[in-house]
């Protein structure tokens, strides 16, 4: 059993062990280039951590943590280009860096080498590790063109959006879990609920980040408060504004949309704040952040096995930044 | 035993039962949209016609050759958008007639939609074919990168662009024969044969294309004739001319490179009849040929067996479109 840190340490040493080719040099530096960017490495980690509540960790689950992990910075590289993203972890994006053909082809490349390492998987994971690993891919695809679909539309239920953000971050963060568990033996019952874990655990992680944009503090998430207001980007607190606001309510909501002014901001959230979206939005993380523990708790190992775990959810769950 | 047309008929049947999700449209609809422009769906017949020498067509060689199909056209959808080609087979490309990110999002997801299908490959099998079938898409995205690099060289070795073509173009046909040989039970080295056989035959096919561009008959290729000239794309012609000349005439073919006129294809032809050029792109394709018909024929299974194969290889070698 390993801490978060511990875990995270181990991780990178074999991640740094996966070398691209030298050559084509255009194809590869930019994917060396996106990984050493860093990150939390949280997928993978989770993936490990799930695994070690069953068994001790051996190479296939290595090699799915790292076929996950460089999947997630597959859909980075590409997601940026679709959201014409100029930074990333402060540094200039691939496609900025290099250029746009570089971004697609590196990405490109990127993903069929998560393939390569779960095809390093015993023959008898095999079959399920790729059904789980391909179902998720499918589904962050699908995610991420619902988020670029609602750029064009006023209005966004919460359901939509609940499904959305479910696809695009929360299954390849339950799917991470449960391909750990399901890799260190445990039962379809027991990887399942490591699923729902670590879906709950994203979607209230998700839901933070849109709180944070909004009600965090400046000096602590390094980001201008206000920026997914300012972008009309369709978050937890626009849905959830336009489910409770009356029609005259709404009219006002869409009039606040066709702002660009200074003040947009701020009027936006005294409109929230009149409509109690701060403390929706705090009842909603709190309720998935319950039900992360509720279905940690259910896990079918000792407590001690768990503490880790625990520790990493708490981490993620109580960020500030 | 089937012809061309046979198993072109039966791959269309299976592969037209294959449908993508319909949610969301913007995602899948682009994909339907490419599939349904056609195309001789060579590769996956190829897969098919070489499984048939060893063995009948199952499950497991369907699936393969339906992967290959879907990996081919995710390759077409994005360099596409690399090669700022507006038309394909006739039609707006996916990112003329949708947009950017939606040509990027949609081959992403096809590509993974590969994947689903190989994992409908029995255990037995899945190792192996997903091994070579990750080393041929690695490589593909190379051949890739360096088509790219070579757009801003002046000057491309023979050697640089038969290595180019043959990762671009001609593993994948390689690559496709030697899964449906292996699928059908052949031993490995019968099957690397099929392998080289297909190498031998897209490399032939691809110089082909070369040879078209510059001295085929505009009325049956439908192309204008010196389209690569016009735009100084790195043919075999061009690496070949600047392998044989001197560096006189080195200097008058990088002059021809600069100029934009109205006589750069005619002059720039004039200037590869000088030195043979013709004559030697024939040489080289018909020793492709040769060596491809050579391969075909020490597949120790009985002549009878390989007639299609053969028919089909005459009627990719001989074309004159």
């Amino acid at each position: 059993m390993h801490s978060y840190t511990e875990t995270l340490d181990s991780f990178e040493t074999f991640f740094a062990a996966h070398e691209f080719p030298s050559q084509p040099k255009k194809l590869y530096e930019p994917c060396s280039y996106l990984l050493r960017m860093g990150g939390k490495r949280i997928r993978p980690v989770l993936c490990l951590m799930s695994h070690e509540l069953f068994a001790e960790l051996n190479e296939n689950v290595w090699h799915t943590a790292t076929a996950i992990e460089l999947f997630h910075n597959f859909t980075l590289m590409h997601d940026d280009i679709m959201d014409k993203a100029p930074l990333r972890r402060g540094f200039a994006t691939v496609h900025e860096k290099y250029d746009l053909p570089t971004a697609i082809l590196s990405g490109d490349v990127m993903s069929i080498f998560s393939y390569v390492h779960l095809n390093k998987i015993n023959t008898e994971y095999i079959h399920s590790v790729m059904e789980l690993f391909n179902r998720t891919a499918i589904e962050i695809c699908e995610g991420q063109q619902m988020d670029m679909d609602f750029e064009s539309e006023n209005f966004v239920s919460l359901a939509e959006y609940m499904k959305m953000i479910t696809l695009k971050t929360s299954v390849l963060i339950g799917a991470s879990m449960k391909l750990g568990a399901m890799l260190g033996g445990a039962t379809d019952g027991c990887s399942d609920i490591l699923y729902q874990f670590g879906k709950s655990m994203g979607l209230a992680f998700q839901m933070k980040d849109d709180y944070l944009d909004a009600f965090g503090d400046s000096s602590k998430t390094g980001k201008q408060i206000g920026g997914d207001i300012l972008s009309n980007k369709k978050t937890f607190l626009l849905s959830k504004a336009f489910e409770i606001a009356n029609s005259t309510q709404r009219e006002a909501l869409l009039q606040l949309l066709q702002r660009n002014d200074e003040a947009k901001v701020a009027d936006t959230l005294s409109y929230f704040e009149k409509l109690h979206i701060k403390e929706l939005l705090e009842q909603e993380i709190q309720a998935y952040t319950n039900r992360a523990y509720e279905l940690l708790e259910k896990v079918p190992v000792i407590s001690k096995r768990k503490v880790h775990l625990n520790d990493l959810a708490k981490m993620l769950l109580n960020r500030e930044s």
